[in-house]
């Protein structure tokens, strides 16, 4: 009987991917456990550290199946945390006394913690092939509409031409930007924790650092210089980046359910069966997954802050900041999740409508391209002459709600100089798209 | 397979209680709804606007049990909402077409905002049932403790005494204003929506103000003055009260842990086998309740934030913002359960060392008083005199490690003017307790 | 030299008021000091605390200019609040010595929770005064707007016709239930500190209660049941008041910078010299207030989560929570006023198009009636059958790109039944209002 | 008349540090405006875009005490930006017209956000000097204290020992990898805008690319692939590392304010004259920069959730949210830099107090060390029964209250096997350090 929007069964799919909540599940957490404890064995087995047969005696049963999670449940209840209970229960299923060599040295928030690293790397890869499929979607999408003219708007009025194309390509390079974020910050936070009640790892003198060494390499993660039991800066630094990411999802999702009003009708998200259509108002084409993505990152981005409040932990293992990750982690995670799936068809199946987008150009009659006719005559009037001029033509074409080239092509000043074809080469927004098909060409030039 | 904190089969119980998860459930979701379109099939059968049998027939079929979960699932899925998918099978439930009178005038927004409103009132009984027993709890503790002294502290140094009872009434009252807060935004808030498709009431001219008021007076909610589909702040008002109420628990949090401290050693959290003790290290008694109420506390904050950005809302039913209140209004109030659940028990159950309580009043050798004493010198010496003498006594006596009576005592610009006895007595932390008494039984008073 | 964007002398205006800049100016703050310490003196002085020349030679040095402020400020710097340093200034200003009564029995925090109150309270009057002017000029355009068609949208797509003072009567009735919030929480958080280091007036044993009652009523403000100097609902209260008013007043940006955009051009800020052009593009009519409303309301929200964190204080008095109210109460409060004082204007000269209005109703060829024809038709053909027609017909207008009515009339089963006035009629987005006008009567009924 | 915290002619330097109100001052502001504007004439005088003596003479001009801050303030008011008004004064400052090839192509937000990242790197640099700065101080603590015993402390409770130089190794790994972060930002961070109205340079396209390459050469800055007007990841991940870097500050301040607890007194902020005493209350020694530390961080946190908004723009650039950044950037950086400075004075001069740390060592009589003893005992007991008997034998000593030691001791199964040295040895937290000395050295030796 779910309660949170994520793990609803009703609306999970909106707030978050199958895959992502997989991930962060209870029984994915218990499996990590499991991991550790029997990679820990193994290791230590090797190291001589524990009686090889305890290793593989150990080993053989951190098996999730063989976990009787109900009685798990109530041992987490009584003792505040599923490790001890683990292996206790582990310890039990071994046989000759083998499992008293279990978890040794180790203490909850190794486990914990090392676990939760585990869980962010298959998150993280999660997240990684959602940035990739977007952007290989953006790219083609880039390409396609390199030279597609369009209006370019600041502060949601008209501005000057751009390209769908150029639009797309910005987009595309903040994606870009992610992916090389994720690169850099992978190697530091894939870093386990094996380091006792403390992190002096006291209870492990002798062969402490080597078992440390050798577990994580087991583990395929970092090995750490020194505990981080209270410096969660890597954890924080995670849900900084996933409220990057879900930040730039976020604007995509503003721009085409902007483009998707009923007035602009210049994309919309891909048709599905009864999707985004009104039973009562036929004429509707309401954006979802925008919808659903601008409510992911506004969540996520909070979660960041909570994140970060979670740093603030106290001497060597905190009293109650720690709990905060518990909950925002994963939280942060599984909503990305779900901006990240809905971009991703978003970006896939985007159906753009050049030609209202062409149409939407000639919207003000001229005036968008106020700019180009005002440098276009600036070789022949002066700058400032020109400025002045076509400042007072453009109100005047307001005024008389008529194109901006008819007043224009009548005003003898201008005449004088420039012929009606070129003033109608001047007046077309499509002739006015500066380097947008350049910008566009650097930014996949990049993707190598 | 839950991946939230909340939801979590291991760690649910830490961050919310079993009655809020019940509130917010899939299922409570689905009730509400199923009540709603009872009510209004009811009322509008009343009034004449569907046939009497239709709405005995649509009332009957209401019943959570009648639904197929697993085939709404499915409608949602596909349709963007459960409400559609619901009515769809309510309708075909009714014998003889009576269905089709079913939703009459209705547009999803009205019952999925007023099924929250029913949430709301729900939940926001279950907070007012904790806020009373913590309330009740507390009164206790400070009138068993109106004179128990302690050390009073500010910026975590040894300040001047207090009364443990004093320390307790003050939080009493900020857990009254919480209730009175309470009081007040209940009319506020529990206001339901008929309206339809955008708030006018378009498709149900005749009749649809009289359904809305019989509506509202059969839920036991309030009649808005106009439709509030966009409008968002008594959602957000709801998540501030949170924000507050959480506030004041994390503060008793803050303050048992520090007095739960091994140096401190004052109060602890009620103890419960194997709850907050380590098995490697016996001297421990961890704070576990603190913990859980200072990480919800810190997360619901968060969730205040994103519910004042869910008020942004776009025209008359928003893009996105009103997702945002679907994800963070049952997380806020789940960590609001968590942490009151939490605080309910420990305000029954703190365990209160009185001795240790007074043996920490020594542990500065007297400097705790030296307010106390420059005040009783100051009639014999002038204020300025009394001051300055004992400032210096102070540091001789940090300096020398020694009691500030003895210090005292053997100066003889003091005891010209006063005995020792009377110097004991200036010296008694005991005896420099203010109006704490006073204080608690104003507090007390207004309970009433 | 300033350094925040509110502070700044090129941009304070655009985020925050003049009026509530010098309501937390530090000369302001240092004149609520003084105004504390005369009246302080002078109830004592009334009381027989002190003796009444005492009292009176007090008061009248607590007067700003007789002040060195930047003696005060090393003063400051060096003992860490300006408080004890005035004290000092105050004391030695007396002559006679009689300044030794002064800041009798007070501690610094009573002195800086008081003045901040008293802040407060000059702040929220400022809030009252724009709330009131903005619910005027709601109001006027409420009516003069009552039955002024326009599209009413959901998901930014055209849904069903409104008037668009049916739109700002919704708004109207948010602004109506912030005024009445602000008169429910004015006298809980309008409550004065009097009580000594730790809260228990042991520094007045005496007379202290005597004292406080007197001061607070001398001040015009609340006495507390119990000191709060670590227990900051009432500051996080108002916080969260701010982010409700903001919340609401962003919400009215985000309709109006949307009405402004080119394609919709329905609405738009009042006009003023300069504001809102661009030299290089004559046809933009950039949103100013709507732009500053936004980003004064999205940081206000994130200083309500800092608020509620500075609740989360430590014993009698906190070690790093009460100075987060420092920073976020006076930001929160002067963001407010900016995005007040934009959202004043902006009520007061809005321009309205109703013609265009009126004009996008059609933008749609009838499609946005298409629930009203469905009722229209469903008389005479079942609801059933009338819902499948018409989808079927709209669905064929969207594709023929024909408006909806000739769809419609050249329909036999259609005409069979209804006539070309009739469906006229039905087809007429003017006529499909509901209840729009009702709505707005209610609203402007209560205003009284 | 400043009205925030920061600048605040009393309290600004709690919360800011003069440097970073420097950078961010309205001055600098305009300086680096006026930086801009020289370096594009320059090379567009140089490509031969502009005359050589237009490229000259506006270079020559760009020089702060040229403007006319008040008329600026006056343009900024009216235009709604202070560039364009710097642009005219500028303009009108060349002789011979040359003027009007000043800001050839380029657009208000170019030079904007140009000096915003100019101000950025500035900043940065600041940051990065007082991290250099701790980084040191902590190197010094943790060799200096390597082997200094002391209590390691979970939820607040002691736990098992650890060596100050390990606490502090722990807290300047974290300070390292900031310094990692700063490094991988600041070339994607540190990137300019030229780009024209939307992004296009349509206003240069000939020689715009080539006007951006050098101009960022110029500037010392990364040149962009594309305009990022409306994608600000790289404002927010610069809000980022503030909130990571104040994370740590803030861990740092909780723990040191907790060392200087009355009951604990193991460390203590500097000591300077006034400072964190009370006139009142000799026996106190107040945490100041702890204080600051933990306020700035909280409300940094804030600000970054606000600049991960401020990623939400729309189009080509944004109704709204880029004033977000206007606000929340500076502030981020002011508090940070607050932060910085705090912790710089407090790292550098924190006074250890190695007699007390090891006394409260001792506190719980030998508990500390049971982990330790329950180790020494196995090989003689086995793991099982060593442990069953050292808890059975802790619980009695708690309740006896007499040392662990001695009931040990007294213990025939005990000292059949182990004798009273050996026991003694045992009980001695200072030989239960595990590798903490090595872990201090792993932190050290990375630092090269």
């Amino acid at each position: 009987m779910p309660s949170t929007a994520i793990d609803s069964s009703l609306f999970g799919n909106y707030f978050s991917s199958e895959a992502m909540r997989e991930v962060f599940s209870d029984e994915n957490r218990i499996r990590k456990y499991l991991d550790i404890e029997a990679a820990l064995a193994t290791v230590q087995g090797r190291l001589g550290i524990i009686p090889s047969d305890a290793a593989a005696e150990i080993a053989a049963n951190c098996v999730l199946d063989k976990i009787d999670m109900d009685k798990l449940r109530m041992q987490t209840e009584r003792l505040g945390s599923p490790v001890l209970g683990l292996v206790q229960q582990l310890a039990a299923a071994c046989k000759d006394g083998l499992g008293e060599y279990c978890h040794w040295g180790a203490t909850t928030q190794d486990v914990t913690d090392t676990a939760t690293i585990l869980q962010v790397r298959e998150a993280l890869a999660l997240v990684a092939a959602d940035l990739a499929a977007i952007s290989g979607s953006l790219a083609d999408l880039a390409l396609r509409h390199r030279d597609t003219p369009m209006v370019g708007r600041s502060y949601l009025q008209h501005a000057v031409p751009i390209t769908f194309g150029f639009k797309i390509a910005a987009l595309l390079s903040a994606i870009e930007r992610h992916r090389q974020r994720l690169s850099e910050i992978s190697p530091r936070v894939l870093v386990g924790e094996f380091a006792g009640a403390v992190g002096t790892l006291a209870s492990l003198p002798a062969g402490g650092l080597e078992t440390q060494a050798a577990l994580m390499i087991a583990l395929g993660l970092g090995q750490p210089d020194i505990a981080w039991h209270s410096h969660r800066d890597r954890i924080a630094e995670v849900g900084c980046f996933l409220g990057l990411v879900t930040g730039t999802l976020a604007k995509l999702a503003t721009d085409v359910k902007l483009m998707m009003q009923t007035e602009v009708s210049e994309a919309s998200e891909p048709a599905a069966p009864g999707r985004g259509s009104s039973s009562t108002m036929p004429q509707k084409r309401n954006p979802v997954a925008c919808v659903y993505i601008h409510a992911c990152a506004s969540v996520v981005r909070q979660h960041v802050a909570a994140l970060l409040e979670a740093m603030v932990s106290d001497h060597e293992r905190a009293s109650g900041t720690w709990q905060i990750e518990w909950i925002s982690l994963p939280d942060a995670f599984l909503l990305t999740s779900g901006a990240l799936s809905h971009a991703r068809s978003l970006a896939a199946g985007l159906e753009v409508d050049a030609a209202r987008m062409r149409a939407n150009l000639d919207l003000t009659h001229g005036l968008i391209v106020s700019e180009a006719v005002m440098m276009g005559l600036a070789p022949h009037l002066g700058r400032g002459r020109a400025h002045e001029l076509v400042q007072a033509l453009c109100l005047k074409a307001i005024e008389q709600r008529r194109p901006l080239f008819d007043v224009l092509a009548e005003t003898p000043e201008i005449n004088r100089h420039v012929g009606d074809d070129e003033l109608r080469k001047l007046c077309d927004p499509a002739r006015y798209l500066g380097l947008s098909g350049e910008m566009v060409d650097r930014v996949l030039a990049r993707l190598g």
